[in-house]
């Protein structure tokens, strides 16, 4: 039989593009964005089949240790352990650390805690055949077929077939301009980097130590000396500080020689603004995307948000509207991108404020 | 020297075009809309020269009792009395109820408390010739240049001099449709009826005791067996409840034949829609009018109210967004007239919430 996988979820992203809904105390993953779920639990909850997957292993920030706990209980999933980071560090880090919290033959599958996926069996299927090639010491990526020329991403170039459905990387890119990105496309052959990956724990560990022994020694440093709380692992906050911050595609999957890419279309989206949500939220009659205590009446095509407050909009086109906590949040749709300018103007007026 | 004038401050207005800020148990009036006093202060204060005017009067709802206190304490207006209606019963019998507790000589200038009034030393000069007229027994009346065809008020039609800058009415018309209105305003010698008067308490009386008796009697009946807690006046809230419920326009005004109007113009505005306060409002240089903890960014011709909430607005055009309470309403400016199926909406959602 094959070996039971590992579900990594790494929980340490902080959604600022997300924001006012998004915030430091509550980032992305652990809001239902597009359900009755979180964006975590859907997480978790696609790794849930316990004949095929070990129980999950979480990589999240100290302060969010109580929010993933009670969001995993309530779907009814009990991780093996929770890595807590003191601080963040980036992926190559988190996965070091979930890599040398497992035996080596483990396979682990690391996904971040953000990301939507809308067909879960076809990632079931792409997971299967990631895991044979992973089994023979691949570090397996999955490939987003791209439909438009995102600048946002980085790409993957497929080489030769391994297996069926199976490629190996010709090379990663990191996130191109425009003009190169309309180029991949008409191309073909390359796909999206979704940040999800399937690799032997002892792999991860080997291309770390051979591309970035200083990101492995130090998290390694920080893990031997971490405190243990029941299933939660807190690694040493000083040695851990001390670790080098860098992704796992510099870190590793860039510069090794193993490296493999299952492409899947299964309706991936890293929700990576409002306007991707709104383009992938469920529309009413009238093309609106509206979910919490929002009443929309003769609106089109908006996104209205609403967690805690209650929006009433009338009569208005084409807008983002997000109320949660105590701010909303008001941008025309296809402009999301300026939700930083947002935020920022708000963080200065806080400071203004108190000062 | 001319007799001091006595200031009857209505404010029993619910003011529901104003939602969601203006609320039943905070209704427009309370609030600061045009400045960092609230338009009951400013009405207060608009004939705070106790030279020349008395201490007020105000006739308020039973549950706002504190808040006008408070709120003219602020200022440091202390009050007459205030006469508290355990219900609304409009305006005949509110000016019938502050009528009858003042003496009869004495001249009421009768003011709702939610208007603006952005010069208020013309309005001074308007009241100075009113008091001379109405201390020859007639039921004086303010007009307001009409500068639109507007159908939300009622007009007034000048009839002959009868000195510099009054004039007898010719007759009162009830809310016109806007052809009616556009040959008044072509035609000329119209006014719009403010709501505003100025008159003796006695020729008030007389004119309600010949033309509604019966408002005049039931609220006699209620003053009279009135509970009094110092400045407090509470109408027995029985007999209140049985007077018959009409405007003083319709029960006076409308029927009696020494009334006169002085036309002023004195920026007056009754704020009558979220439109109206943009029109009146301070722009910024991208012609947005923003109050309270709002912050706007690349925004124009925006109405931007926050009260509590924070609302941050980025790169939106012609948008009226109102945040107060739990609420935040949306509108394209020009249409805040859909204020009230917006709020119908907000009202049903939350009836088919409780049940």
């Amino acid at each position: 039989v094959a070996p039971r996988i590992v579900p990594v979820i790494l929980s340490g992203g902080a959604g600022t593009r997300l924001w006012p809904l998004s915030r430091p105390d509550k980032p992305k993953q652990f809001h239902a964005l597009t359900g009755e779920r979180t964006m975590l639990q859907m997480t978790a909850a696609r790794a849930a089949d316990r004949a095929r997957f070990a129980a999950p292993l979480v990589v999240c920030g100290l302060s969010h240790a109580a929010e993933v706990e009670r969001q995993l209980a309530d779907i009814g999933i009990s991780p093996a352990a929770l890595i807590l980071e003191p601080i963040g560090r980036n992926t190559a880090a988190a996965i070091a650390l979930a890599a040398l919290e497992r035996e080596p033959d483990e396979l682990l599958l690391v996904m971040p805690s953000d990301h939507v996926i809308e067909r879960p069996e076809a990632f079931l299927v792409a997971i299967r055949r990631a895991a044979e090639q992973a089994g023979e010491g691949w570090l397996m990526t999955f490939g987003i077929a791209p439909d438009r020329p995102e600048t946002g991403y980085g790409y993957i170039r497929r080489a030769e077939t391994l297996a069926e459905g199976v490629f190996a990387v010709g090379r990663f890119v990191e996130k191109p301009d425009r003009a190169t990105a309309e180029s991949y496309l008409a191309e073909g052959g390359y796909d999206w980097n979704g940040g999800i990956f399937l690799m032997r724990a002892g792999d991860v560990l080997a291309g770390l130590a051979a591309h970035a022994p200083d990101i492995l020694e130090a998290s390694r440093a920080a893990l031997d000396a971490a405190r243990r709380e029941g299933r939660r692992v807190l690694p040493d906050a000083e040695l851990f500080a001390s670790v080098r911050s860098q992704s796992i595609d510099h870190a590793l999957m860039e510069v090794h020689d193993r490296v493999g890419v299952v492409p899947v279309e299964m309706g991936w989206s890293d929700v990576g603004s409002w306007d991707a949500l709104y383009d992938i939220g469920l529309k009413d009659p009238a093309a609106n995307v509206v979910a919490g205590n929002a009443i929309v009446s003769d609106a089109r095509n908006c996104l209205v948000q609403a967690e805690g407050l209650r929006v009433v909009a009338v009569g208005v086109t084409d807008l983002i509207v997000v109320a949660s906590g105590d701010t909303v949040l008001i941008l025309p749709r296809g402009e999301s991108q300026r939700v930083r300018e947002a935020a920022a103007a708000a963080a200065e007026r806080d400071v203004s404020t108190a000062s």
